[in-house]
């Protein structure tokens, strides 16, 4: 088989699909991914005996617990995706809105509007849910997809595909708009990386390792998300509840997460009063830490941090403690040793409020708040298809408008160029 | 020497302008940006006779005339590059501005915050100019700029770069905000399209081969601009007057521009009325005309258009003229052929014009308006660094706000993740 001309003629279909999309009505779209989610739910017998294949398939390659675990399908899991396409359909359509629109003097209205992007390539691993949710959040958006998911999924993910794009045949949409690369070769990804001015964004979703390779090959803009090594700074004008309580919060909640908290910054003006109630619940709830000389010196019954550990995201139960100086000192660790993702402030002073807003350059900078809180549920965002960590179109949460671009119309009567 | 370590030095000294710049007031920017302008007129002498040593070598290399006018600087040109600066200062300033604010249900208050993306490198060709138009944009909006200009004007380059490093310096910005790259060796730059990490964005100015190239080779994200084949669509409800002179605006005014109509599309229903007086009103203006069947079949002394000539970027008094039975098919045509740029329908029927509008998938849609009238100026963005034909991060004319991102910033009360 050709790959190149095989992934073309796959890249040339979703673009017919896109441009259907783009032209579907908001009820159109709707009425399709409830649709979807009913076929789901219909067909889940057919679903999780494809499943069953990739699972024995799986466990011949001898693959973990977890990554079997990740992999399999059932009927819970099946409603929950079923579950993911009903509420992106309730979700208001950002494609039409005008974000605004002025006068110039010459008499003509100028104006952006919403616009879906067109073609998106999507290339994850293990997980079958994200062939559904990635689909359901780009159809929205008015935009088609190009899935490659991981090859231990590749009888899950078809069959999921199929499903889909039998409602969107039913429902008048082109079934490009929903396009599969069904063949394992590597060599297939390389080929989609370079169809710039067929493909219009590459979202990557996985681990570290896929994400480079992406950035590395790609020709296409690729949104992508890299790791979080986040950080809550203790002002020495914190509460110290309060403080205490987001720093757990920041760290325990969900340890394995891109925004939870790897290093905790105390102002040595707090340092007492703070850290030996704040460390003694952290040994409590288990959590490993690895204190700076400062640290040690108020709490000696923990390890020593090394430099490298303040690079470390270690999605885990283990936390760096720091003593700084004052908060220059705490921005400019994090300036060295960040990720850009999410950064906290607690204080009650608001000058160093304001400052650390405006200075720490994040994807989220948040004051009194736990950075397990960046999320596009959180935020109101309604959905969220990744964090970016890119400074370019979107950073932050990704909901339904950074799937978007905007075009310029002119609503003229007769002007010209002078 | 070694190209990779250099440009890697580079590079970290624009990221530390760039942090300096971040904080850097709008009053100290525009202090600066004033003062580069009275500068490179202080300077002029300097600065002409560095750049006579890149006319003589452009001179013994045989260069054209057009390239080594390009490359000329006189005190005429030198003026005109400080009043850019100078009016570059006077446009409000994008950074810090908060676009969007919302509370969520647990009393946070989230919202958006325009910040610098950080490091931009331009890659350019021959103009010097653009050394210094670039820069004052870059850095108005508080991003440090890596520059690469064309070898040929090298000695004039670095002369420019000088003065406004001496000037950042004078008033307390790091000069690594303006940061050159001043060896010749092309290796310098596929070392710098490696460097993501450091280097946020890459902006390519200049013809389609320096774009592909940097396309091909960069990690980083490129905002581009690749050609513009634009199309006025005249519809059966035209006003034929109205139509006339916008068609003869967008091809004639420039036709060196990208924004200029490079195809006229006529509906079957007014090509005869249409038609005789247009070409007429054309070829007295000595546009060389080239028509479908249909058009020869009304306006028989002008050649035939091949298939291909539909797909050309003439930058030239050239123009294709196309007889189309409908606007869907000339949305089709423009589908199919058009570099989606600049597309203008004329109609008074106000059901298409809402269609079109909607339906055409360019960076700009008209109505009724020349498509000369696509320019960040001409839409009152104040300023352009280039009009992106890409869909991702920005498309259309790229002002002040098109060189900011934005990042989410939370004021929270104690807010913790459920």
């Amino acid at each position: 088989m050709d790959i190149k001309q095989f992934v073309l003629a796959k890249a040339k279909e979703a673009k017919e699909g896109a441009r259907s999309l783009a032209r579907a009505s908001s009820g159109q779209k709707n009425a399709a991914l409830v649709k979807m989610a009913a076929a789901l739910k219909d067909r889940a017998e057919e679903l999780v005996s494809e499943n069953k294949k990739d699972i024995e398939y799986a466990a011949k390659k001898g693959l973990s617990k977890a990554m079997i675990d990740r992999l399999t399908l059932n009927e819970k899991r099946i409603d929950e995706m079923a579950q993911g396409l009903v509420e992106v359909a309730q979700l208001p359509d950002p494609v039409g809105e005008i974000t605004k629109m002025w006068r110039r003097p010459n008499g003509m209205t100028v104006g952006r509007m919403r616009v879906p992007i067109g073609v998106i390539g999507i290339i994850y691993e293990a997980r079958p849910n994200v062939t559904a949710d990635a689909t359901s959040l780009c159809l929205k958006a008015g935009n088609a997809v190009i899935l490659r998911g991981g090859s231990e999924a590749i009888n899950s993910n078809r069959a999921i595909v199929g499903i889909l794009r039998d409602v969107a045949k039913a429902e008048g949409i082109n079934e490009g708009a929903v396009t599969f690369i069904d063949i394992p070769d590597r060599e297939a990804v390389m080929e989609m990386l370079k169809l710039d001015g067929i493909v219009d964004l590459i979202i990557p979703r996985g681990g570290e390792g896929l994400i480079r390779t992406v950035t590395e090959n790609s020709r296409i803009p690729v949104l992508k998300h890299y790791k979080g090594v986040c950080h809550v700074f203790v002002d020495r004008d914190a509460d110290p509840g309060m403080a205490e309580d987001i720093c757990f919060n920041a760290k325990v909640q969900r340890p394995g997460t891109c925004n939870a908290m790897e290093t905790m910054l105390v102002d040595e003006g707090i340092a007492g009063v703070f850290l030996p109630a704040m460390l003694k619940r952290f040994k409590d709830a288990g959590v490993a830490l690895k204190g700076c000389p400062k640290t040690t010196g108020i709490y000696p019954d923990i390890n020593e941090a090394k430099e490298e550990d303040f690079h470390n995201e270690y999605l885990d139960l283990v936390l760096n403690v720091k003593v700084v100086k004052n908060m220059d000192d705490a921005m400019d660790h994090i300036a060295k040793y960040g990720s850009a993702h999410s950064d906290s402030i607690v204080t009650m002073n608001y000058d160093r409020a304001m400052r650390f807003l405006r200075e720490v350059d994040s994807s989220a900078v948040l004051v009194n708040a736990s950075t397990r809180l960046n999320d596009g549920f959180q935020f109101g965002l309604g959905a969220e298809i990744g964090i970016s960590t890119d400074k370019i179109h979107a950073r932050g949460p990704m909901g339904l408008e950074e799937l978007t671009c905007t075009k310029f119309i002119v609503l003229g009567s007769g002007q010209l160029r002078e």
